[in-house]
């Protein structure tokens, strides 16, 4: 045995006199670039034995170097045999470059690192002085191909029974895949002929109102499309608590194929949309909250829709994608997110690998909102979350004149001081039908502002203008007046609807305080806050901050990651390096029962308020309603 | 993260503060004796705090400890936290020793360490303050109970379906089976309440004539039932060239149910004789050539018996037990020996481990004789083999009296040198019907030194002695008169039998001079002899190495492991750590192609006398023919 140095990186390994330095330099997990295979034909794979004793072909080498280069050491790494110990210096344009892949949500590109990697091979028919197996001969030329090492990858046996008819009617040229899984590199899939450029895969945010698709390129590192469909367990129940009680009453196979069917018809949708054959998907990775993947996987949910709230599995899993049902490549891979617990699940998960918290030393506070929120707070080093019901005033639920983010929503809105005369914007610009969470953010915060509410949230009927008014049951403040809208009638926001605004604000704003107090942390050492899921695309960073839904930070360090869930499920399938960190992330992730906390009660009550009972945790706040007081007299 | 040492084996592990001393140990492979599970109860897993910081409840450590013990730092290792960096001393009570187990035709033990385990444990509940998944709760139970890091178990999709009702169902008392699969430990199965007494495994030598089947306690570490049966592919071909034939007619699934079969009926006889449930064997441990491996798999062989002579896969395989059809748990697992190369197969690489050869430093020699012959030599570092057909003849075909080791056949014999008279004795002590091949080693060693035929192996004509004479078309001598016989004529050797037989035992001496060569070692440099397979067990060693079978070395290095294929089996299902070693010494062994060795054909030549042309490498042999000379005159 001789030890091998690879310079720059001082990497190190032991290989048997006559390896060839191409063999040791894969071996030590270096990517030495070889068109030809290693048959000294491309000269891609130029190394500079800087000392140490190799054989080669004189006369191979003369053709691709120079006398001055063969003087500093060149040769080619697949002709040199190690004859000793070696120190080998690896020029950057040997080594194969990693690609960096831009995803959307993210500033910084990811390395295209996937974990199925497609590899076309022509080997040399077995003879009497060569008569190695077909499984070795495979193998070997895939890593010399750039594969893996050939003894850690494994050929399940319906691969080994098709083997030897394949390699000879293909004429010994095949396209074998191979994925990293547990324990190896398994051969997914053998073809004939090249078929290497025809490599995708699908990240997938399940949720469990729509399922999003994002369909990647592996071999380009290209996204070829995006499609989404309703998540079809609709039928079953529209929550996700009706779902788990469908599924306790025998419901759990159909809830389970309705979960793939709804992925294959967004698979579908793309598939065709890219113009691509399904069998050519051969991984789908999946973001969903942990009752969505306990039921994509067949799995009982049944004990986490009551105390003492129990999963099954928590830990990311991987599972064949033809067990459960999912139209790709009958050998493919599925990789499912993990999860905390129950309420924080794996598309938390992802949306933590979206905003990259986990990797900082800073900060950062991660808020997810819809009906229920969820909460994570830490950097790489620790983290907590919590979970909780925020009611759906925010999504436009509990509020006569709420409505989800579709057209005609009112989803920005602001207040002219002078006249109390509202401009706003409606999602497809058509005729206002009502208000969206942002929408109705931004009104409570501009009719704080502006003195029509007090910081109890109750309307000032003391104001004489014609938009303030008393309703059939309570004060309220005319937001668009019949004849301008879509709806035929007042868009108004009574005094009921500003407190439910306020109750479920004040939860979430709670949940970030517990988080803070659990971990001794204030908000000013807070640096990033970041808004994941479609809550915070038409957010209005400013008034989420005035009534107090989170703690008042400056403003540019608040950042919306968008679906984060499908983002993260993006890294996840491009670069399976990433993948790796997830359970560990999962573990490191402790959970706060907000209910068991009684600061969280307390914290509740002082949140009730417009931003706060305690003005001096939001000082920014305090100048500008000092200003408009001030202005207003 | 603390380090914590553990002697005497200065095993160093780092875990975060208030990891248990327990669970330090196990993650650094400890085996530590925990009855109670961990609980503080039993008093087994003491442990020595040598140095640094460790925290415990002083009052129960009272029960189990004197003043003394205290003073010199005695703990429980379940009840002791790691507060600073460690050093422990564990004591060899502590540890939980691993049992020897004595196998059949084994001088010493092998220990008791299977690859599948079964752990009972029983849970504690969730609760609202530890709502763990059921999974994580289960395999740290396991864990706690002695198994693997949880973290390094794995429930496959199945598993994972199953096990929230059952956890519940069994009131959280159940009966983990794991098995070691490449990337981790396996949950293979899940039973309620305790059964972990009840954990089977079989060893198997698949013959293309017979398959043998032990039955072993993997609990108790004992052999519980043997049976065989036919190969049932015989139906399909006497011969492996007529099975191979036929799976090219279609007939592979058909050969590949039949192995199966075969294996399924004496699996069932061996259960059934020792009482068990089929259900209750997890692990199926396969010992076959190469082409019987290939059919048991469903793998075409058809590549093997023409030019250039390939096999699909030579690596040992793991693969669900249910895939092939194999009748044992249904989450079973099968594993099957590696090859070398199509001639030399699982069963020599099962030779190989039970003999040992391959941890030796001394230089062996392992000969298996069939109706062909695999050769081996070699040593820890190096090894070469060879195969070739050795002719029917010493098997007793090709020879006019020759049978088979069944009732009747004379398996030993000797001749008076004052009457020229034989004295045999025949298996099952019946009248004789023929002789079998160590019969006929006897004999023709006995006629040549008692001059009745020359080292060409011509009979000596000149004698007048009733025995000797000339048959319908050649010389022979009458082993045994008509009238003693079971058959009611004569039975004699012929001069071509003779012929035959030097034919067949110069190809076996060829070959082994042949990988001397290869090797470089001359005959005084082989310290040990094996043979294995049916051959030796009756075999003379002195008479092999008298007609020139066997390169002549001390009687006493010549040994008979018997049927090694079992052997070895019986050994990588009661040691998994020995199976590991497996690929290894099979990728060790170099093949020599005979046929492609000018050496080969020449040293045939030369042995084809009795023992050899060149007596000088029978010193033993010469000393002795000269004795008889001088005695016959």
């Amino acid at each position: 045995m001789h030890t091998v140095t690879f310079l720059p990186g001082y990497r190190k390994i032991e290989v048997p006199r006559e390896t060839t330095v191409l063999d040791a330099a894969q071996r030590a997990g270096l990517n030495i670039n070889v068109v030809c295979g290693g048959q000294g034909k491309c000269g891609k794979c130029v190394v500079y034995v800087q000392s140490g004793k190799t054989e080669f072909d004189q006369q191979k080498n003369l053709k691709f170097f120079t006398q001055e280069e063969l003087a500093q050491g060149a040769c080619l790494a697949c002709q040199a045999t190690v004859q000793g110990d070696l120190q080998i210096i690896i020029p950057d344009s040997t080594l194969i470059q990693e690609q960096k892949i831009l995803i959307e949500g993210l500033d910084t590109g990811i390395e295209l690192h996937p974990s199925v990697r497609k590899y076309y091979v022509e080997l040399l028919p077995p003879t009497l002085s060569d008569p190695s197996p077909d499984l070795s001969r495979l193998l070997w030329g895939i890593q010399k191909n750039g594969g893996p090492v050939a003894e850690k990858m494994y050929a399940p046996l319906e691969a080994l029974r098709e083997i030897p008819t394949l390699l000879r009617h293909s004429d010994w040229k095949v396209t074998g895949t191979i994925a990293l899984v547990p324990g190896g590199y398994r051969l997914v899939d053998l073809q004939e002929n090249d078929t290497s450029k025809r490599l995708y895969g699908a990240a997938v945010d399940l949720g469990s109102t729509t399922v999003v698709v994002y369909l990647w390129d592996l071999v380009a590192g290209k996204m070829v499309a995006v499609a989404s469909n309703y998540n079809k367990q609709i039928s079953c129940g529209e929550d996700i608590l009706a779902r788990v009680n469908f599924a306790k009453k025998n419901g759990l196979s159909k809830l389970q194929a309705l979960a793939a069917d709804s992925i294959n018809a967004a698979l579908t949708t793309a598939a065709n949309s890219a113009g691509i054959d399904r069998e050519d998907i051969y991984e789908v990775v999946v973001a969903g909250n942990t009752v969505m993947t306990h039921m994509l996987l067949g799995i009982d949910p049944g004990y986490m829709i009551a105390e003492p709230y129990v999963p099954v599995v928590r830990r990311a899993l991987s599972v064949a994608s033809g067990r459960i049902g999912i139209a790709c490549n009958r050998n493919g891979g599925l990789f499912l997110f993990p999860a905390v617990s129950d309420f924080i699940g794996g598309d938390i998960i992802a949306d933590i690998l979206a905003c990259g918290m986990a990797e900082k030393e800073e900060i950062s506070l991660l808020i997810d909102i819809g009906t229920n929120f969820e909460v994570v707070m830490g950097n790489r080093e620790w983290m907590f979350s919590c979970a909780g019901a925020a009611g759906p005033a925010l999504e436009g639920g509990e509020v006569l004149f709420g409505m989800r983010a579709n057209p005609g929503a009112i989803d920005k809105i602001t207040i002219d001081p002078a006249t109390l005369d509202p401009a706003y914007s409606t999602i497809n610009g058509i005729k206002p039908r009502g208000l969206t969470g942002s929408g109705l953010i931004d009104l409570l915060a501009e009719l704080l502002m502006n003195c029509v509410i007090d910081r109890n949230g109750r309307i000032n009927t003391g104001f004489n203008h014609p938009r303030i008014r008393t309703g059939v049951h309570f004060p309220e403040y005319v937001v668009v007046r019949a004849e301008e809208t879509d709806i035929g009638k007042d868009i108004v926001l009574t005094e009921n609807d500003i407190k439910n605004l306020i109750m479920s604000k004040a939860s979430v704003h709670a949940a970030c305080v517990t988080l803070m107090k659990e971990a001794g942390i204030s908000r000013q050492q807070i640096t990033t806050i970041y808004f994941a899921g479609a809550f915070g695309n038409y957010l209005n960073k400013m008034n989420a901050a005035t009534i107090g839904l989170i703690p008042e930070i400056p403003i540019s360090q608040i950042k919306n990651i968008g679906n984060g869930a499908v983002t993260g499920a993006n890294i996840a399938l491009i670069n399976r390096r990433k993948r790796k960190t997830l359970d560990e992330i999962a573990t490191k992730i402790a959970y706060i029962e907000l209910n068991a906390e009684p600061a969280f009660m307390d914290e509740y009550t002082s949140s009730a308020f417009l931003p706060h009972t305690d003005l001096s945790l939001f000082p920014e706040v305090q100048k500008m309603l000092d200003t408009c007081r001030l202005h207003r007299g």
